[in-house]
C-alpha cells in the first residue's frame, strides 16, 4: 500500500491507531472499492441496504434526510471525512435511513460487510474506534430527547434544527413549507414568518421560496 | 456450569445462539458476579461510569431519567430480562444517562468490560448479539425524530411519551407539574389540564399530584 494512500486512511476515523502492521494485513485480505462520484450524483439513496462500510476521502458530502409524511426535508453538508451511517450495518432495520449525495467531487471507498466483520474486527483498534463510534452517535442523539423545549419560538427553532442535525455545527438546509413548520413549531404561520424574517434580517439564515438555509448552525445557536 | 443458570443465560438477548461449548468457555473465563436487590433499592445511578454489562435475571426493573433542567422525570418499568444500557460501554461518554431501581427483587449478573471485550466478543453469537442490540437501539431512537409533530394536543401528549420510552410498550410514569407539561406541549396550562382530565375519564391514565400514571402505553397510542 502506498504511503499516499496509507496517510488518506489514516485521516479516517475508524482507521486511527492502526499500525503500517495492520495496514499491510488488510491490504492482503480486504477487497476495497475505491469511488470517484461527480458533483450532484448520489452516493446512496434512502433505503437502500446497508450492505458495507462507505468512508469518503475527499469532498463535501450533502446528507437529506426525509420526514416520516414527507412534510419536510432536511439537509446537511458534511466536509470532513466521514463514514457513512456506521450503525445501519448491523440491527432490525439494516437500511441507509438518510440519502448522501455528492456535492462536490467525491472520493470514498467501500468494504463489504463481510471483510468487516471477518479481518477488520480482528485488529482491536479498529473494533474500538467501530463500537466508540456508533456508541458516541447513540449518546449524543439520546441526550437531544431530554432537552426541555425553550419558550420562545426563535429557541423552538433552533431545537428543531438541533435534534435532527448529527453534528450541532455547519451548513444545513430546510426545505419546508411555512404550514408545515408552523405545525412543527406550533405557532400561526404569521408568527413563524416573523421570526424568520427576523433572523434573515440578522444575517444568520438565508429565506429562499420553501428553502431555509443556515450557513452555520454553530453561529446561529451561539446568538441565541 | 448448571442447567438452570444455562437456561437463564439463553433467555438474555445477548447470550442467544451460544452452544453448551460456548458456556463451558465462558464460564472458564469470565468471573460473572451475580447480584440480587431487594425491592427500591438502586441497581445504577445515572451519571454512574458503565464499567460493564449488567443483564438482569428476574423482577421488575424501574428505569428513571430526568430531564437536563431537572423539569420532569420520566420512568419506564422494564419486566422482561434486559442488559442495561449497552451503548453506554464504550463511547463519549460511557456512563450511564438514567437511574434503574428495583422495583420487586431483581436478580442479576454483572461481566467488566475487559472481559466482555476480551472473552464474551471472540464468541461470534455474542459479538453479533450485542452490535445488533445497540444498533437497533440507535435506529429505533433516530427513526421517533422524523415522525411528523401531530396537530392535536392529545397526539403532541402521545408523542412526547413515545418519544422518551426505551420501547413504546408498558407501564410509564411522568412526574411533571402542569405549567412545564404546557411549555413542554407549547399550549396553555387549562387546555393540558383538560385533555388530561379527559384521558383520566376514559381510563387510560391515572392522574396523581404531580403524577401521570400509563398502565399501558400501547392502549394508549392505540386509542389515539
Amino acid at each position: 500500500m502506498s504511503s499516499h494512500i496509507f496517510h488518506r486512511f489514516v485521516g479516517n476515523p475508524l482507521f486511527q491507531g492502526l499500525s503500517v502492521d495492520d495496514f499491510e494485513h488488510i491490504a492482503e485480505r480486504v477487497p476495497f472499492d475505491f469511488h470517484t462520484v461527480a458533483p450532484g450524483h448520489t452516493i446512496v439513496h434512502a433505503d437502500d441496504p446497508c450492505e458495507g462500510l462507505i468512508c469518503t476521502l475527499s469532498g463535501t458530502v450533502c446528507k437529506e434526510e426525509v420526514s416520516d409524511l414527507r412534510h419536510y426535508s432536511f439537509r446537511e453538508f458534511i466536509t470532513t471525512n466521514t463514514v457513512i451511517q456506521p450503525e445501519r450495518l448491523f440491527g432490525l432495520r439494516p437500511r441507509y435511513s438518510a440519502s448522501f449525495l455528492a456535492e462536490t467531487e467525491v472520493q470514498y471507498f467501500s468494504v463489504p460487510k463481510r471483510e468487516v466483520r471477518d479481518v477488520l474486527f480482528t485488529l482491536t483498534p479498529f473494533h474500538l474506534n467501530y463500537l466508540n463510534l456508533i456508541c458516541t452517535t447513540q449518546q449524543l442523539q439520546d441526550s437531544r430527547v431530554w432537552r426541555s423545549l425553550p419558550d420562545s419560538l426563535e429557541g423552538r427553532f433552533l431545537h428543531f434544527l438541533y435534534s435532527r442535525s448529527s453534528r450541532p455545527a455547519g451548513r444545513k438546509e430546510l426545505i419546508i413549507d411555512m404550514v408545515a413548520l408552523a405545525g412543527e413549531l406550533t405557532a400561526t404561520r404569521l408568527r413563524v414568518s416573523q421570526m424568520l424574517n427576523d433572523l434573515n434580517d440578522r444575517g444568520l439564515i438565508e429565506l429562499r421560496r420553501r428553502h431555509i438555509l443556515i450557513p452555520s448552525l454553530e453561529t446561529l445557536l451561539q446568538k441565541n
